[in-house]
C-alpha cells in the first residue's frame, strides 16, 4: 500500500502545482470547482500504476493522468444537466450553483484543456487518440443509457454494453495511457486495457449492488437512490429475468408509477430482490470479472511483486481489501 | 476560381465517402443533420488552401479540414442551446429539432469526432495540440459574448478581443493546420496565422454590418436580427462612442426596452447610425484589415502566383470579389 499511497500523493502535489490561472475567470471558476473537489482519482491512480508497472517515467506520466481526470469531470458536468442530478459528492452540481449555460461551455473548455494535458508527454499522438476514442465511446454509452429511460425492455447484454461504454473503457484507457507513456508493446497494453474493462465492470455492478444493499457511511450516497429514479440497473434487470409472473408484475408496477413514499418503495423494490438473491448472483459476477482481471494481469510479462500496487488497488475499488 | 471550385469539389466528395454509421444511430443523427447541411466549408477550405499554397499532400489535409468543419459545427450545437437560436442556416437547431440533453451530447461526441479525424494525418500531435488549443480559446471568446450581454459597458477593445477568440482563431488556425500539414516551417506557419486572424476580424466586422446594411436575399438571414436582440456588436458599440449626450441616451433606451416593434426599432437604430457614418467607420477597420492580411501573404516566401487562390477566397469572402 505504500506505492499507491506515494502515488496519490505525487498526483495530489503536480494537481496543486497547475495554475488554473487562465481567463476569463467566469469559464475557469466551474472547473476548478469541480476539479479540486475530494473524488478518488481513480483515473489518473489507474494511469500512474501502469505506468509505474512498466517501468515508465511517472513525470511524463502526470499530464495525462491529470488529462483524463479532466476529462472524466468534463463529462460530470454535462450528464449532470441531463440527469437534473442536484448534487455530486454531497455538493451542488455546477448547473444548479451556476447554470446550464455555464456548465454547457465550462465543461466544453474541461475536454479542450483535458486533450491539451494529455499531450504534453512525448508520446502524444498515441494519448491523444486514446482520449478522442475514449471520448466518444463515453458519449456512446451515455447515450444507450438516455435511451434506456424510454425503452421498455432492457436485456442484461444490453446494460452490460452500456457500463462499458460509460464507465469500463475509461478505466482501461487510463491504465493503456499509463502503458503507452511507459512504452509498453502492445499486447501488454491490450493485457492492461483489458484487465481495466474487467475491473470497471466489477467496479459498476458492485456500484448497483450498494446502492441497494450499502452502508450509507461508507458509500457516501443514500442508498435506494436508483430504485427512486427506476434506474435500470443490473438488479432490476436480473430480478425482472428471475421473477415469477406475478413478482414481475409487482417490480413493474413500483418502477412504472410515480414515487410517493421513497422509503415504502425501496423497501418493497429489495424485498424482491432479497426474494430472488438477486445481490448473491451480482456478486457472483463480480467475482467472476474480479478473477478474470487478475488472470488478465497473470499474463503481463513483468515480475509478480510490480505488480502488487495494481492488485491491491483493484482490490481496495471494489471493497475487498484483505 | 479554378482552384477554389477544385478544392471545394475534392473535398466535398471526400466528405460523402465518409462513413458515419457508427452506433448508437440516436447520438448521431444530429451530427449527420448538421455536418451536410449546406455550408461555406470555410474552415475545410482555408485549410486546405493553406496546404496547396505550400506544396503540401491534399490527401494528407482532408481528414484535418474535416476535424476543423466537425469541430466549428459543436460549436454552433452548443451555442445554440446558449443561445436559444431556433434556426441556423434557415434549418432548426438540434436542440430545437430534437433536445437540449441530445444537442449537449452530440455536440460532445462531435468534438470527439474532430480530435479523431485531425489526428489522421502523419504530423498528428501538431495538428491536435492546434485544436486543443484553439477549442479552449473559442469557449473563452463564447464566454466573454455571455458575459457582454450582462456586462453594462463594452469598450471596442473588448469586443475585437472577444470576436478574436469566437471567430478568426479558428480562421487562423485552419490556415496554420494546411500549413503545418505541409510541412511549411514556423515562420511561414506564424504569418499565415496572422493572416487567417486579419481576414477573420474582417469577416466578423463585415457581418456585423451586413446585419444592419445587408441584401437580405444575398445575406441569406433577416437583416436588423442583431439590433432586436441588443447585441452589443462593433456597430452599436461604436456609435456609443461617437453619439452625442442625446444621441447617445435615445440608443441606450432603444438597447433597454423590450422590443415591440422590431421593424420600428431596427429603423430608429439604424438611423442614429446613419447620422454618425458608422458603416463607413466600421469599412474603414475592414479595409485595414484587409490590407494587413495582404501585406501578411506579401511576406510569406512562395512565389507570388501561388497565393492568388488565397487572396481570391479572402476576397471573396469579405464579399470584395472583383
Amino acid at each position: 500500500m505504500e506505492k499507491i499511497k506515494q502515488l496519490q500523493e505525487k498526483f495530489s502535489s503536480f494537481m496543486d502545482s497547475v495554475a488554473f490561472d487562465y481567463r476569463p475567470a467566469e469559464l475557469y471558476a466551474p472547473i476548478t470547482y469541480t476539479l479540486f473537489q475530494k473524488g478518488k482519482r481513480l483515473r489518473p491512480m489507474l494511469c500512474l500504476l501502469a505506468c509505474d508497472l512498466f517501468g515508465g517515467s511517472l513525470d511524463e506520466a502526470l499530464y495525462p493522468a491529470l488529462g483524463l481526470e479532466t476529462f472524466h469531470n468534463s463529462t460530470l458536468l454535462h450528464d449532470d444537466i441531463m440527469d437534473q442530478a442536484p448534487l455530486r459528492r454531497g455538493m451542488e452540481t455546477v448547473y444548479k450553483k451556476w447554470n446550464t449555460n455555464m456548465a454547457i461551455l465550462s465543461g466544453d473548455a474541461m475536454i479542450a484543456l483535458a486533450f491539451d494535458f494529455v499531450l504534453r508527454t512525448p508520446r502524444s499522438s498515441e494519448t491523444a487518440r486514446l482520449l478522442a476514442q475514449v471520448h466518444r465511446e463515453v458519449c456512446e454509452g451515455q447515450q444507450y443509457d438516455l435511451n434506456f429511460e424510454t425503452q421498455p425492455v432492457v436485456s442484461i447484454p444490453e446494460y452490460m454494453e452500456m457500463i462499458r461504454l460509460k464507465t469500463a473503457v475509461l478505466l482501461a484507457t487510463s491504465l493503456q495511457m499509463g502503458a503507452v507513456v511507459a512504452g509498453a508493446d502492445e499486447q501488454s497494453q491490450r493485457a492492461l486495457y483489458d484487465f481495466g474493462i474487467a475491473i470497471g465492470m466489477a467496479f459498476q455492478l458492485q456500484d448497483d449492488v450498494l446502492d441497494c444493499y450499502g452502508d450509507e457511511s461508507v458509500f457516501g450516497k443514500k442508498t435506494g437512490g436508483d430504485i427512486v429514479e427506476n434506474k435500470k440497473t443490473y438488479m432490476l434487470l436480473k430480478a425482472l429475468e428471475l421473477a415469477s409472473p406475478e413478482m414481475k408484475e409487482t417490480l413493474t408496477r413500483w418502477c412504472s408509477t410515480p414515487t410517493v413514499e421513497p422509503v415504502e418503495k425501496i423497501q418493497a423494490v429489495i424485498a424482491c430482490y432479497d426474494a430472488l438473491h438477486v445481490k448473491a448472483e451480482a456478486e457472483q459476477v463480480i467475482a467472476d470479472y474480479h478473477r478474470q482481471a487478475d488472470a488478465l494481469l497473470d499474463s503481463v510479462r513483468i515480475p509478480e511483486e510490480r505488480k502488487q500496487p495494481l492488485r491491491d488497488y483493484a482490490r481496495m475499488l471494489l471493497g475487498r481489501s484483505k
